[in-house]
């Protein structure tokens, strides 16, 4: 491979700055679909924001409800060169370079460091990864070469307890030990009792240098001093097994277990394993971009990102709105996770997308008990979801301008659309896998039971239907009636709901008559969804297909934009959340959202009227991050590439060049799913409404090359499109 | 002193029990009015509440704006006996006594621990204090004696910088160094960036046992392992400077400064300062009570933890509503202070009493800020405060059933009566020391503010003016209208702010020009003034003399009494925020508050019927902590002493045998204070009104004698009194 070649997948950066340091720790994130480890350095700088975190560790937090719990710093080490703490912020740094492979999954770091202006000078060269090939295994290797002379080298290497969530603590630590070899800690969230083991394993190339534990409380750890000779490596290794109370009554015997076993098949095994199992993803994931290296590094990064963060084995977790690569939303999980992160895992490794879809399933319970918290029948799946799916956002959080006046948030109240998104991202998954066991057993009693909801929840208004008072997926806009979204979503969801009884009459009648009891399915309650499906009001313009947003939006105020022109800031901060809420301004697509995800329901005159009526009034720059790529999309449904080019790489560059100035929070997700969207449904044209998929390619200009691969209903089909020459063929090897 | 006589100076435990460690952390605090440290144990337990809190280390926090910060665990220790960590949950214990010593201010512990059931066994024997002498100044020994063999110990001493406020961590580390001899440690708050440094040195008695340092991060230390033989002490001792950025611009500096100096005095001769300044302390302070040991032990307990509390040399803090002995209230600071608290201070050491009247002085700002926020002239004082005077009630916390409903907290809005209650205390300080050039320059500034304040806030209804929309003392009704404690206090407020204009115009006619002017205090306001004073409502019936608590008082439900009599909990727990709101119930002394504090104006017949009403519709056991020694003193006014020795024992075991089950928070200093005034103003009969103090005594049955000193304007009084026989005279040595 080409060096140009290389760098698409090489997150990388040539310079230590310690204020763009959060920043990086987002973007060189790794992690294993177990857990995530962000991109902090070993040694730890000030206003760091070290995290590792699991799937599935909740713990309680005020106002908050609860978080994903930041695990000890497993990479923690200490070097001292000739008595100097090693720091690059002291002493002199040269031939820095530190990158994220985004084939392998490693991140290296390699640079020259004096604490004595040039008297004593070492090369360090770091690397660690958490093993995609096992992911309770985490290992890290460091190598010390001194340059000038022999040096007296100290290295202390631990298992760090002393962590915390943005200041907040959940552990306590309840045991921990080392022997010269191994380092041991077991802690126990402080609320939900959950328990995290570690165990590490160290060897040290150098026989002269002798282990010496040091169990300092809370960050049990092995340090040794040697005078390395020049030239000479010392390289020292760490293996740790890490296991929660989730996956073993004896998670410390289970950690203990894998370091063990991992230190005895040793370093380079593990390493290779690990590399193999990335190769294995990139040759079925990987979208090939020729012509433009910058789309190429991003759409490789937002994959590589969603794949750390994507749950290999646990059906009772999914994918938060910031995946585990930062405290953002403290690990909730949204609609971005089904509308906008979903459909890449079901075209490409459905069995993840099947956990993902399970979680749903399992936390049912707390859907049921949100409506009948909300004096509702069925089940409201929450608008934050975490262990249980009980609501858990945040009611209230203080106005940083005045304590006394609490924001409201009304997402979790109001923003109902998401239990028809989540039966939406079922009915996908069934169709495009052809699951018919999930679909039985898991799909159609999600789909049912959020159909009861809604036939419970519209408000009969004579002969029709109304859905009152809520938040469509443009936020800017809260309690508003019959946002066209949410309403046309419900009725497909209820017509689905009502096909899918049929199919299972159909198909399993035995089964039918199960759920048809169980949730007391009478005929009476049937038809009311049929009333409600043909009588939910939809408001479109019958002649020209014109979508009214929600009742009044029409009559909402103008923006005058050209006064906005060259704003950096959101439409809601300029304007203010009263102002925009009575302005025709959107936070995001919202019918545009509608036209994508029926898209098959739509003919090319209602596309154009209803683009040419919401894309100029759409906040694309600063409104909501999931916007872009969905834009993106829609614009080549429009055959506009060119500009769907644009709204693509607003979403390319939010993380990896933090154009949004949150990256420091967390991977947006939805953006990084969406662009996987942008690709397949929009550039490429990708059409799986049908027996087998079809493509309409519309490049952008300067793209000379897209390529990628898909899975549909157990196939694998490779698409390949230049300018003038595509295609779609089945693979040999069915998925 | 016999053996007996010594008990009522010792707060000891026999056992170690874990379940009740909170409880005995706060009891066996130790401080010197710089700092407090709870009584945790060196070797820490799992749930303790380890703290040590420092006057003027704010960090912010969500909800409720600011707290103390907790300091690093200056006391940190672990020990190893043959290799075992001692943990007195482990292995056997014997012997174990641990008691705080009042007349000194130091902690004792001393046990026989065995970790491998006899065949090692040590004597330990700890003891630590905060120096009086010298507020930077910590120190710590503990004696290891061998008792069956030579035996391999290990001991680690630090300064553990791993702390947190109830999980919420507020320090980084910004330097740590140890050498064989010193340990370093400085931290800086995350948000209001002050400093704060320790230093310690150690100093080991066996010169086989080598110092090793361990700077393990955020927890520099010293350790050694040694073979100790049998029957010898291992003594080691470790000295602590401590200082912050509110002290020295190099807080470092000064901590090293104070650790080095005191390690060259020698261990011996700092503890000897610091028992002779308690020494001195007692001789001032001390009550002595004959014939009750147990109220002997609580009256010195409470006024050590005053005391201890007391800034003694800043004038820019003051003491919190729990000490800093805990986390509850998070240090911020109430009328709790001036009105329970400082009366203690004014009689017996008015040089930190003026401290406290300080800070009111230089918190002046932040009341100005909390009047115009809410539309008035003058200052408000905040009835939260902390560093700047703005006003830090929460103004809502999470309802722990609900979190949907937070609760609104209306006390920082509208308990107003603290400014008044301010104005009394300064007024009080100055009558009781007669220290002018305070009065001059700060104490007639702040009634005059806080009187600017008043003029403005009071409504004019016709004739009359009205304050409405209140909480009085009895905080079980909330937004009542014109309670008597605050409109008769305001009315005093006025009528003194009013009279200290006339003596400062007779006195010092420069500084009443400029006071004038500075104020714009022109005709119409003091005017103004005087028709409020003379026309606010006061609701009394003219001809019994029975005040209504406030508006529709005797108009609320009556409490079925008889109904409650075995209650466990507080009335409006029993009958909800709402229930409380609408019967005749108080939660602590009101009108009754008021007739102590005014009570030079009102006779016995006003006494008696008011006494009559409210002391029978009084929540004395459950309802406020301040209230019943106030009661007690109030009983003794009464004539019924014995009935004054229930309420003044019911504070008494607030603290001591935690009866009101939330001493794991900190003291109750309100309580503390008021158990003084109980004594002083109470059983003594002490009248300070007149120019040199009376007494009237009025013991309760089963003392035998009461004996304390007071000062009163320069002079030194010793009160004496045995039944039957009393006396008040000056001291030869004024104070």
């Amino acid at each position: 491979m080409d060096q140009t070649a290389q760098k698409t997948w090489l997150v990388e950066e040539n310079r230590f700055l310690a204020e763009r340091q959060n920043h990086m720790e987002t973007i060189l994130t790794q992690g294993n679909g177990y857990l995530s480890t962000r991109g902090t350095f070993e040694e730890r700088y000030p206003l760091d924001r070290q995290a590792t975190l699991i799937h599935g560790i909740w713990d309680d937090i005020p106002i908050a409800f609860t978080e994903l719990v930041n695990a000890p710093d497993w990479t923690s080490l200490e070097i001292w060169i000739s008595g100097q703490r090693f720091d690059m912020s002291q002493g002199k740094v040269h031939n820095y370079v530190r990158y994220l492979d985004l084939r392998t999954g490693i991140l290296h770091r390699a640079l020259r460091w004096s604490p004595d202006n040039g008297i004593n000078v070492v090369e360090l060269s770091f690397e660690r990864f958490t093993s995609l090939a096992d992911q309770h295994m985490l290992a890290q290797q460091v190598q010390i070469t001194p340059l000038t002379s022999q040096i007296m080298i100290r290295v202390r290497s631990s298992l760090d307890g002393h962590v915390d969530n943005e200041g907040y603590l959940h552990w306590q630590t309840v045991f921990q030990d080392c022997t010269p070899n191994q380092i041991d800690i077991q802690l126990r969230t402080r609320k939900t009792k959950k328990l995290l083991a570690m165990s590490a394993r160290l060897t040290i190339n150098n026989p002269n240098a002798k282990p010496l534990t040091n169990d300092s409380r809370g960050c049990p750890g092995i340090e040794t001093i040697v005078y390395q000779n020049m030239g000479e490596p010392l390289i020292l290794r760490k293996i740790v097994g890490v296991a929660t109370s989730r996956d073993s009554d004896n998670p410390l015997g289970l950690a203990q277990d894998k370091s063990i076993k991992a230190s005895t098949n040793g370093y380079e095994k593990i390493r290779l394993a690990n590399t193999q199992m990335w190769e294995d993803f990139w040759e079925k994931c990987d979208v090939h971009i020729e012509g433009d290296d910058i789309a190429q590094l991003a759409i490789r990064h937002a994959l590589f990102q969603l794949r750390i963060a994507a749950p290999t084995r646990d059906k009772h977790v999914s994918i938060g709105a910031k995946t585990l690569s930062g405290f953002g939303y403290r690990g909730h999980v949204f609609w971005d996770t089904e509308i906008f992160v979903l459909p890449f895992f079901c075209l490409t490794q459905p069995e993840i997308s099947r956990n993902m879809l399970c979680y749903r399933y399992y936390t049912l319970q707390g859907a049921r008990r949100k409506a009948t918290a909300n004096g509702y029948e069925g089940a409201q799946f929450a608008w934050e979801s975490a262990e249980t799916g009980d609501e858990v956002t945040p009611p209230w959080v203080p106005n940083f301008n005045n304590p006394l006046q609490l924001v409201r948030i009304w997402t979790g109240d109001i923003e109902v659309h998401i239990s028809a998104d989540i039966a939406y991202a079922v009915y996908q998954y069934w169709q495009l896998t052809g699951d018919d066991e999930f679909w039985c057993d898991m799909g159609i009693p999600i789909l049912l039971e959020t159909a009861i909801f809604w036939g419970n929840r519209v408000e009969a208004e004579g002969k029709h239907f109304s859905i009152r008072d809520i938040i469509g997926p443009d936020e800017y806009h809260e309690h508003v009636d019959n946002n066209v979204y949410t309403n046309r979503m419900v009725q497909w969801h209820l017509g689905k709901a009502l096909d899918s009884l049929t199919w299972l009459r159909d198909h399993y009648p035995e089964k039918h008559h199960l759920i048809i009891k169980g949730l007391d399915l009478n005929k009476s309650l049937l038809s009311h969804w049929e009333k409600v499906r043909d009588n939910l009001v939809i408001l479109q313009d019958p002649d020209t297909g014109l979508y009214e947003q929600f009742e009044g939006f029409f009559n909402l105020k103008e923006v005058d934009w050209p006064n906005f022109s060259n704003r950096t800031k959101s439409m809601q901060e300029l304007l203010g959340i009263e102002g925009a809420n009575v302005h025709q301004v959107l936070k995001q697509a919202d019918v545009i959202m509608l036209l994508c995800l029926l898209r098959h329901n739509y003919n090319e005159d209602v596309w154009r009227i209803n683009w040419d009526y919401y894309n100029d009034r759409t906040d694309h720059s600063y409104g909501s991050s999931l916007g872009p790529a969905m834009q993106a999309w829609a614009a080549c449904e429009m055959s506009l590439p060119d500009l769907a080019y644009e709204h693509f790489m607003r979403a390319a560059q939010a993380d990896l060049f933090n154009v949004r100035r949150n990256s420091d929070d967390g991977i947006h997700a939805a953006s990084a799913g969406g662009l996987w969207q942008a690709v397949a449904f929009g550039f490429a044209g990708l059409d799986i409404s049908l027996d087998r998929p079809r493509i309409n390619p519309r490049l952008p200009s300067n793209w000379t090359g897209l390529s990628f691969k898909i899975t549909f209903r157990g196939n694998c089909y490779e698409i390949d499109i230049k300018p003038g020459h595509s295609s779609i063929k089945v693979d040999t090897g069915s998925y």
